[in-house]
Formats: structure tokens, sequence, C-alpha cells
């Protein structure tokens, strides 16, 4: 990590997160947990490390007035790990009040810019992306989808917020970059703030669940809100932050270069089993040292898994913990079972999403129409 | 000028049209201009003095095949002689083959960037705008109007763009510059290359007449028509570049910060009378030594306000600039003669554009719902 800028856009590997908290002025997580009556796993765990004006959010959950979970995706036929975790934090928001509303955007405009997929090819991706979210878990009834290339009032918004920002300001936040990187910066302020326009209902709480990586979009969607907040009652949106897990081939972001680093949905259980056998791990040299001085879960990627993802259970992940630094869990056998679990996972994933096409069709239609009645 | 960048943005006053040439690759007027049968008041004047790729449209003329020609407003309130000029040479070309389709596009978010008008505001500007040009002959079975704020296809181009340039490309053509105006350069593409989608028919020529200030924007959209024709299939827009009238305080650009330097169509006629009387002009210190060796009408906006405006018939605007170098005709008759033209004609303008308000509401309306209706 560069001293003084996180990286979107890069593979920013966060090793101390304790100088988020001092240098970006990321807030910590204990200030607000105990206020909220079923943490998630995520918070469980210590993964959600940080906030940004979270108590803005549990106040609207409090006293039941509304608020918005905002999160997106680049349609590129690949849901993975860290779509899932952004995905099941939104979902979790999402479930502790009748008064949330999902927004998610479906970047295409990107997946073609840089993935080179044509919108209509982008297109059927994201139905798929939408009925993964669905299987999931989220509730479509309180849920507003819409696309980049079809959502005038984002762009609208980045627009407008092209007057306010300079190259300076740009610069402080993300460093030197490419004018399409600072518009896409600008595009996803729209996305953050636009829950907030009259036509959904006016100024709310906003919640955005990322990756520490993604602090500079909020940290400009935050300024925006502020130089923005006469003319549109922008109140500054707040976020929550979870740690990056590390991939599967030991680098401690997932590598958007090295598909088989990172398991994603698509996966079939076959090739999942295969990625994770083949996955860097926090094991000693030889069997014999590790029965001796254990193996180091803090450093391996395979722990991670279970920790973010499958080991549903406390008690369980607790369990993988004590085992393999009490030297009694092997490498080979730890795999094997976490294998087992993303195979056991996919299939059901794959069955319940599959059963759920339609309806993500559905609700991104229905979107669109709700999207397209408002007034201009 | 910059020796080596025209700003679309400032205040250039280009006095050696040569340079645009030879520097920036404009082409001459006299290779094309033959092949108009009925050339404009602009053209027959010289005032249209450079074009790229006009040949293009005068294909599409002789053989009555389908273009477009290209342009907009900043909704703020004035439409200034600039905007006639521009509007002028749409309409001339829109009159030219039955082929022919005008966009006119509506800068709202630029008139609420810049000018702190709300798009509620501007929305009711813009209708009395489209009564302008549709007073000034517009045809409006021909023509799609759009505001910024509400055209999605617009905004998708300029992002899609936004990928394909390099903060050096943009730098050379505008040099540096802030990133909104980058964008708004970006969006500015978008608008020229919108009529060549194919929900308008596909690839076409398309005119866009423009002020010599204004070449950035054309070269801008050239580069990115080329870049994008595997995917798009654009041809390079087409361009014609009229001179810039000198401003009635002496200076040669119209200036958008001295108001009482420049006629509008809002003008009142007592208003614009006195615009007139007050103005600066090509004569000499006394009217002895006018009478003795001649005013210089090639100095002076009085006679520019005839020559691209006032005196519509080629041999009355001779007569002016003869008796001007003659020392016959003195700056106080002449600019009374030319308050009197501009009053019958504003009077007369403002009659035709208030009987057509409601035209304009509905030409709006109509093109919104075509546009909308437009596959996504």
């Amino acid at each position: 990590m560069e001293k003084d800028r996180l990286d979107p856009w890069g593979e920013t590997s966060v090793v101390d997160y304790e100088r988020l908290h001092s240098e970006f002025g990321i807030g910590r997580m204990e200030s607000v947990l105990p206020r909220f009556k079923t943490p998630s796993l995520h918070m469980r765990r210590g993964i959600d490390f940080g906030q940004r004006d979270l108590g803005r959010v549990l106040d609207a959950i409090e006293n039941n007035s509304p608020f918005a979970v905002m999160s997106g995706i680049k349609p590129t036929g690949t849901f993975h790990l860290g779509n899932k975790m952004t995905a099941d934090d939104m979902i979790y928001f999402q479930s502790l009040s009748k008064k949330a509303t999902v927004f998610y955007a479906i970047a295409d405009v990107e997946a073609y810019n840089d993935n080179g997929l044509t919108l209509q090819q982008s297109s059927k991706i994201a139905v798929q992306n939408v009925a993964d979210i669905m299987a999931l878990g989220l509730d479509p009834d309180r849920a507003v989808i819409y696309k980049q290339s079809q959502e005038i009032k984002v762009m609208r918004l980045a627009t407008i917020f092209s007057a306010a920002v300079t190259n300076n300001m740009l610069r402080a936040i993300y460093g030197e970059r490419q004018v399409g990187l600072y518009l896409s910066a600008l595009i996803q302020a729209g996305d953050i703030l636009m829950p907030q326009l009259a036509e959904f209902g006016g100024p709310k709480p906003v919640v955005v669940p990322v990756g520490a990586d993604q602090d500079p979009h909020i940290r400009l969607a935050r300024d925006l809100a502020a130089s923005y907040s006469n003319d549109f009652g922008f109140v500054p949106p707040s976020a929550i932050y979870h740690k990056l897990m590390k991939s599967l081939d030991g680098a401690t972001k997932m590598s958007k270069r090295n598909p088989a680093s990172s398991l994603t949905l698509e996966d079939t259980p076959a090739s999942a089993s295969k990625k994770v056998m083949a996955a860097f791990t926090g094991g000693r040299a030889t069997i014999e040292e590790q029965k001796r001085i254990g193996g180091e879960a803090d450093k391996c990627p395979v722990y991670d898994h279970y920790l973010y993802h499958f080991a549903l259970d406390d008690s369980y992940a607790k369990r993988v913990y004590d085992e393999c630094y009490g030297g009694i869990r092997m490498c080979g056998e730890c795999k094997q079972e976490l294998a087992t679990i993303v195979k056991k996972f996919l299939e059901e994933h794959r069955k319940k999403r599959d059963s759920l096409m339609k309806d993500a069709e559905e609700l991104m239609e229905r979107s669109r129409k709700m999207l397209d009645s408002m007034a201009r």
C-alpha cells in the first residue's frame, strides 16, 4: 500500500488496517457494533473492520425510517467471492429493516470499456448476476436494479459533480489517473448519491459495503454530498469496510488477472475443487514440522475461505483455526474438507440461481419501468 | 490566439484565419463551394471560411441519401447572435435536402453547472430557444430536440469514449483543463456522433456548423469516430466553420461577460437600439477625416452586424461597405440605420417566436417520446 493512498483499481494489499483508522479516518467497528442486535458473520469475525457514519444507518433502523443499501457489479461473467462478500453485507443490511431498499448498479458500460463485452452480451450476464444475489438472499420486493448504460439520473449527477471537482481534488484522492477513471469515479459517486434524490423519497442514510481499497470512492461521494447539500439536501453516505480476503495463490487481494486464484459462483464444482486443492496455504514445510509447531491460519487463504464464506458456524470456524495452530489439522485434509463444502455450496447455489433466472429478469424489468416512469 | 491551440471555452480572437488552414488542417471553402447550387449568405460573403469533409455531406445531398445536421445551445436565457449564426447554418443545411435531419442539443446540465440555473428554470428557457430556431426557419418535422439531462444515449457514448482518450490526447487538443471541461468535451463528442447510432438509421454524414474556436470539439469527435469505427461504423463527422463576428465593444469575439456588447433575440427593440448606438465603430476621429479618407468597415463591428445578419441583400451589404470606405457614410447614421433594421427584425422575430411557443413545446415532447421509445 502506498503510504498515503488506497487504490480502488489496483491490486492493493492492505496489511496494516490500523493505519486506515489513523491515516484515513475510517471509524472503528467497536464504536457501533454493540448497537447491532444480530451482528453479521463478517461483523462477528472482525472481517468488517471499519465504518464511516454507520450510526446514521443504525438510527434509521432504530427509528424505523427509510434508508438505502447501495452496491453494484461489473457484469463480466464472473461473480467472484469479493462480489459475494459485498452482496452478503448488502443482503444483511436489507434484512435489518423493512424500510431498507437495496440499489444495485450493473456497470455494463465498464464491462464494455474494460472487458470488450457488448451491452447485449453483458445484459444476459447481468440477469445471472441478479439471480446470484437473489439466490444469496436478496428480497426482490425492496430492490432497485439498474444498468449504467440506461440510468440517466446517475449520469446526470456525474455530469453535475464533474463541475465541482478539481483535478487537484481528484489527484489527492486517486493519484494521477486517466480521465476515464476519474469519470468512472464520478459515476460511482452518482450511484451512491442517487438513492437520495427526490424521486426516491429524498435525503436518507445510505450504506455502501466495500472492501478497504474502495475507500477513495466513499470519500469522493461524501465530499460531493457536502458540496451539493444545499441543492439536493444530501446527507453524507455511510460505509462499512471489510478486510480483503487473501487470494488462493497467496496474494493479499483477489487478483482479477489470475482466474485460477479465486473462486467464482460460475465455477463448476470440479473446477472449484481443483482450485482449492491447488491453493497456497499457511502450512509448514513438512508434515512433521506442522504437527510439532502448528500451521499459520492467519497467513492462509484456505483458512480465509472458511472464515469469510464457508464456515457458517462460528464454532466451526474457531475449530478450524485452533486445529491448524494446534498442529492437529494438516493442509491436505483441510483443503479437501473446504473443497467438499465449496462443491456442495456451488451445487445448491446453482440450483437456486437457475430457478431464479426468470424472477431476476422480472425484477430488472420492473425496476426499469419504475425508474423510467419517474419524473424527469 | 495561442500559437498552437484554439480555445472553445475562452475568448479566442482569431485574426489570422489563414493559419487555421495551414496549422490545424481545416479545409478551404473554395474546394467545395462550387458544388452548392444556392450558397448561403455566410458562404457567399466568405463568413464561412473553412470546412472538414463537407464533400461527404454534399454527396449525400446529391445522392438524396440521409444526413444529419447537429448543433445545440446552453439554455441560459440569451439567444445571442452567435447562436443565431449557427442556427442559420443549421436551417440552411436542413433546407438543402428532404433527407436532412436536425439534431439540436439543449445543454441544460451545463446551464446548471455554469450559470446556476435549475433544470426546471432552464427547461422553460429551452422552449423559448426552440421557438427561436423555429421562428428562424427550422422545419420541425425533421428535427430531433433533446436535453442533455435526459438523453442517456449521449451520456453512454461519452462514458464509452472516456475509456479511449488519454490525458495526453486531451491536453494536446484542449490544453491542461479541469476534468469537468474534459467531460463536457466528451459529451459534445457524444452529441455529434449520436445521429449515427443504429437507432437513427446508422452511420451517415453529419455536419456541425461551428465558430472557428470550436474546432477542438470537431477534432475530438473525428478522432473518436475513427477509434470506434469498428464497433459503431461511424463515419468522420463533417464541419463548416464561420468567422467570429466582432463584438459591439470592438472585441474580436462576442463576450459572454459583457451583455452590453452583444445583441440577443431577447433584447427589446429599445435596448437593442441602445446597444447599437453605443457601439464601437471603424470610424475616424473626426467627421472631416472620415469624409476625406473613409471609414474602415473591415475593423467595424457595426459593419459586421450588417454583413453577418442584417443586410440580407448582397448588394445592400456591398453598398454599406463601399459607402463607408468612400467616406460617404458617417458612423452615426450608419448605426441609426442598423438600429432601425434590428428593431424591425426583433419585433417581427418576437411575434413569430411567441406564436410558436406551443409548437416548440410540442416538438420537444414529440422528440422526447421518440427518443424514449428507442430500443435501449
